[in-house]
């Protein structure tokens, strides 16, 4: 059974996964390539995974396909229990770790799909994200991708994955209470002062289309870091509207289009940041997505402190993003 | 000249070196090894560095010495200086990057190093420590070691690095306040806490000595991340007494060289954590060495949400290290 215990000093939490439990001898097999010659995600090999919890359908097969994480890193059954260990706390590791295989054919780069495939991906993560909320115990999840080997893909094969938690982690809590002090600062919501900036100046712009805005920001903590923001403010992804969803799927492509031919197809992470699963007022949050391509080594100093050095100010990687064709 | 960002949103600042500036073309070196067939480090190279800042010598040679990195994320010269750019804020990028060259031999790890050699260098930082805290431009430091080229060294030759801030980073300042919060709802302090638990149950224990003792926290964020905690708290690792870096050069001596049987030498990040340059009371807390070896890949769930997943139990990587002959 995973638990989730906390830092007594900065209050951080981890999960202890005892279910993908590693010995010190399995360490070695993360540095091997994920060629797999046999590929569980492809169309046909549908054994190979759990029984799906969701598939998006329109012809004879399957285009989307979502499935429980065979190695998850919390567990969907059970109640959230609370104990305290001497000085330690810690929770039972309930939540829900889901797999999205993002097309049946075998191909590992979503700039291939073309749009309406990426866009039907989109909509599956606001399906999820619309069902688990439901759930009580959970209190918010998070969508993420790892691109390539070097970003932490284990298959080669395009997918993302969904874990819901049945706390708000650290990083997504701070987001809400730096949005939430901005508002009450200035009485404007802080997604749409850098919105409104970031189109007036330009100079950290990278796309834009109807409903998207894509920004180098401006204190990028990793070289060409990229945020995906809606025009209108919403704080959560899965109450966007249908045009959203096509929108950010154009705005995907191009943009990791541009990325493949500036750095020629480097390893990525991408992250949506979804407001909480609550009713009260999020009105200072909007949902967006992070790319960070994985170019620099996450070393010491950044480890120490949470502070990161970027040798590459936003500025020159928008430009030359911006001027990249495709 | 680099400049300071903050995060408007999540209030997190970053370091824009632009003196360290890369172009997309540059990024492919960094997979590069590090194997250089001509080290900078190595005595009788000295001309290959900027003029030293510190030397520790005992006979002709030196035996430690400290010399300002050539490509430093911050610079030593100017004022600070603060401005807002629209809704953004900035800060002139003033500080120090030093290197600290850890022995005159080519030698790469720091295990195979005698006892009285590590404890030189653990002596040097904390004289380097106690001469930048005399400038009042600076508010901390932190000192770190990168092992290997995957935990992100650039050079073989066993060297750390010190940064010193105009600024308390996050971390840090997290860890303050986690550890004052601690000692104002239960009056004792959180390090000694753990240290008191840690010693009675010895499950996450995996050295001690006289001054030092190390576990593996109970809410490690990685496999086999280990602290190095000195028995007599003591906020400042520069004020601590010199027996204290006697005991701290063996525990780093045995722990690394267990690391490297059990993991078979494994890269790692070392991390100095010490209170900041100010004669406020810090009794709430404890200088102390965190060692992360870099064995999985932080992924987007990581980056997205602050949370860490960790499929090694800190209790199994405790007891693997300390029934581990040396």
């Amino acid at each position: 059974m995973p638990t989730l215990r906390k830092d007594p000093i900065g209050g951080r939490w981890v999960i202890i996964a005892t279910e993908r439990n590693k010995r010190p001898s399995d360490y070695g097999e993360s540095v091997r390539s994920p060629q797999a010659e046999f590929c569980p995600f492809c169309a046909g090999n549908e054994d190979a995974t759990p029984p799906p919890i969701a598939e998006e359908r329109t012809g004879d097969g399957w285009d989307v396909r979502v499935v429980p994480n065979k190695f998850p890193a919390l567990r969907s059954e059970g109640e959230i229990t609370r104990r305290g260990e001497g000085i330690y706390d810690e929770m039972s590791g309930i939540g829900a770790h889901e797999v999205i295989i993002e097309c049946p054919e075998h191909i590992s780069d979503i700039a291939e799909l073309d749009t309406a495939q990426i866009e039907k991906v989109l909509r599956v993560w606001a399906d999820r994200l619309r069902e688990l909320r439901q759930d009580p115990r959970l209190r918010c999840a998070i969508v993420f991708k790892n691109h390539g080997a070097q970003a932490g893909a284990s298959l080669e094969h395009a997918h993302s994955q969904l874990i819901a938690l049945p706390i708000v982690p650290k990083r997504l809590a701070e987001e809400l209470e730096g949005a939430k002090k901005y508002q009450e600062f200035r009485d404007r919501c802080v997604f749409d002062d850098i919105l409104q900036q970031e189109l007036d100046s330009e100079e950290r712009l990278v796309y834009q289309n109807e409903d998207i805005v894509v920004i180098a920001p401006y204190a990028s903590r990793f070289p060409f870091e990229l945020w995906f923001l809606p025009r209108r403010g919403e704080p959560w992804y899965e109450h966007a509207d249908l045009r959203t969803y096509h929108c950010l799927a154009e705005a995907l492509q191009v943009v990791c289009r541009k990325l493949n031919r500036a750095l020629d197809h480097p390893p990525y992470n991408l992250m949506l940041h979804s407001a909480p699963f609550t009713d009260e007022d999020m009105s200072h949050f909007t949902w967006h997505l992070e790319l960070i391509p994985t170019l620099t080594k996450v070393a010491g100093f950044e480890w120490g402190t949470g502070f990161y050095i970027n040798p590459t100010p936003p500025e020159e990687a928008a430009k030359h993003l911006r001027d990249m064709d495709i």
